[in-house]
């Protein structure tokens, strides 16, 4: 590119049309700044000021800002960066809800040639030291909720760092609005876009392979690896999450329940600029928060792992008055809880991605002939994680030494892997890992899965999840989709627990609705068994009020397994409230 | 790119990164086959085959091909253009109107690494020869309609090639469906296609610059010039058509009323496969076969230049039971044929490109706020070219010495020019050209325009069309504009007329509506009065039969030009009669 563009309105020999055999058909052809621009989600910014100048690009209760205004306040913020000393590829942390300044940044900081460092909310001062530390971070913006875990921070990282010549991140606070915070030591949020200029130059990437954001992995995982998103990934995969879930090209309203902090909002805070909607921002998600905004601001569009799903299936509420698209991604939905939600009034896109797919990779996309189908049929067939976007080049199940592809049966488990522009440029600092991902030129997933007939793929279980049971597969998803199923069950989940026989025997984990507190684990077992072959069915269901889950709503199964193994008996499990009990500890 | 892939999972050093100023957050980055593709529409067909497998691809009459189907048959034709030494890069042109095999081509060439052309069917074989020694194709497909044609050209090819050894193109016969052709001595398209293998190894392109199309730009200027399109600009041209039209990503049916041959059909011969919608073939297009197709296919979106839209509004039919999305360009709309059309119950989307930009390049974007204005505003505003789509970067008025923007006040006149990664490669074989067509970094269109201050561009005339006169610019859209809301006109166009005194003068050419044959000039000339600044009304108005017109509906204005040149009498034009015997001389 960089070539290319010397070359501009002089040199037509194309850059890489150099060495090949054969003719080529561009004599006469020069990449030039013509025709040839990185690709970047700073142009859907900048296109929107102009198209949808007027129209409402932020809502934050009864505060709005205007396409125009959006575009104004992140060139000033990106100009304020640059007075900061902020360079080109220089890490920017923040940890905030969804609020208009997390919007803000996700441009904001690339216009400053930044990269943008998203911190997931829930972490604590020790684990943000080390994420902090590991990006390299300049700056960390901060909302006022999350100051004193920020300052514990900052602490731990000066007592580090005693010997050290790097300086700290500098923090800037994020105010509410009109909140006073005068005797703050803080640089302040809306100050600090005062000082920028209108006039600013943006620094646009220079290839569009730079890097726009660094996402740390959430905590399925012990160590959070950083995945690199480039400017190229995130234009791509906000363009294939607008075309799959059908946001219009004017009128769309998104209401922010997924986390800005997880993938950036599956790209859509970059790509809700694309069609110039307006992003319905969300403090506090719950089920009450979630309609009332819903009638408020006539949402159309929102997302959700299969958790937020949930708590809104069992929320009483008025019905819509109007179809709301919601796309469910993050975790394998239970076909259940799909139907209820359909049933709600909502139209569900369900998806299936990574952190290192910049969120969804594939969407379920559904097929007219369906409709006609049972309902159990259909829940079965939408629970399926589908075929790639049009972002993701591939989506394919592969056994992981071979490659070879598994066959389209719908039975034989592989690796599900993926290629194309929308998979991350790699671990930052690590590059050992990133090879091991890339390795075979697939991203490999480590989740598993098998491929149908029809080409869609469905995910069996993370690889260090699935249970293997005398010599058996089995897929803890479909035992949980089963659990679903009875009426009595709000949450579920299902972990190996170590056998000296079976080598590993499914155990369940089970949160009740309050209605049904007095089903016993022998119930389940039995409503299982009429569901499932015998061998998948769990040996032990224990009750818990809670299952413990991580910020984006995925269950955290490594808990759930420290607690199976501590489970002493096969034949009796706890009761309630020696479980209940139990789970205090947690 | 290829440097890059040949370090897949090995070498962490971003290609881009080098020699760059700033620390840069890239450290484990790797630029490998798994997370970085060339952008191809190819990439958009193999997802088709999959995603809408037994959906309606094409429909051709009662004959129709499924997606899966569709993808198997531009296999096998890569696949045999391969066999016949079909290398990567050589010239594949075409000379068939808007049938399945044209559809085909549109991926099959590609797949083989090859460029498609597709000419006009109206050329004669004067100019086929021309452009296919230019080109250089090494084979063409042509309808059997036009066989005719394209045996003349062969002739005068061979007989130009004597001394030469450069051999002829190949040439493959599109026959109808069911058609005999047992006596025919040339290679049939279907028996072509039976030869391919659907095991072929796709040619994806090298690079996302590559050549993907190569398109002649129509008779309005002297000299075509092939214009080349690559697999990137392709790619991103047709996403931006799907969003700007908001084709669904489900269920949309697409009337081809644009000429594929016509910038690919304003790319979106590769862009109906991004979402898998049905193209709906037409042959021949008159209003009652858009009509009728409309109506048997229930079309949901359609295309088409100002003519078109003329034709359909000037015809009795009944009204639309559901609303078809209509994109209209290829020349200024006038905006009483822009109102009459929506009045049917189409709903316009308004686009301006030109070969050189994959066609639409901008879109006038409509705003709910513009609902409630008057009939004549509403017109006026719809009637702008409006603003750049998204896949390109931006599109300015400047002044084409300075490259100063000139200001947005919507009077003052400049050249409109764009950029972006929807521009093209450059023009086969004519550095020269493409060099002073990108000057300044920027694609200047060669149209004369205004800015508004809401950022919205109109056109105001081709810079060789606008009538300068005593000094003043007098733009022959505006005039061409005030004629369609006249009752009689059916059709309208302006040029300048060289005049002693005033250096030039407005003469309209007006094609009356049937039952209006008996208005007058003079009762023209009186209406404009009373709707346009005195020194804007043409002091000629001449009747024809029809307008002279390019095969993409735009009216020859050169022709008409020499026309009025040869009017002798400033004050009495020439009658009706009088013109029909001149016309006859076209």
């Amino acid at each position: 590119m960089e070539r290319a563009m010397a070359t501009e309105g002089r040199n037509g020999a194309m850059a890489a049309a150099e060495g090949r055999n054969g003719a080529m058909a561009t004599e006469g052809s020069v990449r030039c700044p013509a025709n040839y621009i990185p690709l970047t989600p700073i142009t859907f910014l900048e296109r929107s000021a102009v198209v949808y100048a007027d129209q409402k690009a932020v809502i934050d209760g009864e505060k709005t800002y205007t396409w125009k205004q959006t575009r104004d306040r992140c060139v000033r913020l990106a100009s304020a960066l640059t007075q900061h000393h902020i360079s080109r590829g220089d890490v920017i942390a923040v940890l905030a809800p969804n609020i208009p300044a997390m919007y803000e940044l996700h441009f904001g900081v690339a216009m400053a040639g930044a990269v943008l460092c998203a911190l997931n909310i829930r972490h604590d001062a020790a684990m943000l030291s080390v994420l902090l530390e590991h990006s390299e971070a300049k700056m960390i913006f901060v909302d006022y909720e999350f100051l004193q875990v920020v300052e514990k921070t900052i602490e731990i990282l000066s007592s580090r760092n005693k010997d050290k010549l790097s300086p700290l991140p500098l923090v800037c606070l994020i105010t509410d609005l009109g909140q006073s915070l005068c005797n703050s030591s803080y640089m302040e949020y809306e100050a600090f876009l005062d000082r920028g200029q209108i006039q600013y130059q943006i620094r646009w990437p220079v290839d569009e392979f730079d890097p726009i954001a660094l996402n740390y992995t959430s905590g399925t995982t012990k160590k959070p690896k950083g995945v690199i998103y480039s400017h190229r990934g995130a234009y791509l995969n906000a363009i294939a999450a607008i075309l799959s879930n059908d946001f219009p090209s004017m009128g769309s309203v998104y209401l922010w329940t997924v986390p800005m902090f997880h993938c950036n909002g599956w790209c859509l805070a970059w790509g809700m600029a694309a069609q110039g909607g307006s992003n319905v921002c969300l403090r506090n998600v719950s089920a009450k928060a979630i309609f009332d905004r819903i009638t408020a601001n006539k949402v159309t569009h929102m997302g959700g792992a299969p958790t937020v799903l949930n708590m809104m299936v069992n929320f009483d509420h008025k019905p819509l008055t109007k179809k709301v698209v919601i796309m469910v991604g993050g975790a394998p939905p239970p076909p259940e809880v799909l139907f209820k939600i359909e049933e709600q009034g909502f139209d569900v896109i369900h998806g299936y991605g990574l952190t290192e797919t910049y969120g969804p990779a594939t969407f379920c996309t559904w097929k007219p002939e369906w409709d006609s189908l049972s309902r159990q049929e259909r829940a079965k067939l939408k629970a399926r994680q589908g075929v790639n976007h049009h972002g993701l080049e591939e989506v394919d199940v592969k056994d992981p030494l071979s490659m070879k592809s598994v066959p389209a049966d719908g039975k034989t488990i592989g690796e599900v892997m993926v290629r194309g522009n929308t998979v991350m440029n790699g671990y930052f600092k690590d590059l050992k890992s990133t090879e091991e991902a890339f390795a075979g030129g697939w991203f490999r997933t480590g989740d598993l899965g098998v491929k149908y007939s029809d080409g869609y793929v469905q995910i069996k279980d993370r690889a260090k999840d699935i249970i293997i049971s005398g010599g058996e597969n089995i897929s803890t998803i479909e035992i949980e989709s089963a659990l679903f199923t009875h009426p009595s069950v709000l949450d579920a989940a299902v972990v190996g627990r170590p056998d000296d026989y079976w080598g590993e025997t499914p155990c369940a984990f089970v949160q009740l609705k309050e209605d049904f507190l007095n089903v016993s684990d022998k119930e389940i077992i039995l409503f299982l068994r009429s569901q499932l072959p015998h061998y998948m069915v769990p040996r032990a269901v224990i009750f818990l009020d809670v299952l413990p889950k991580t910020s984006t709503g995925k269950t955290q199964k490594f808990i759930l397994k420290e607690m199976a193994k501590g489970i002493k008996s096969k034949t009796t499990p706890l009761s309630l409230r020696e479980m209940k009990n139990k789970n205090s500890k947690l």
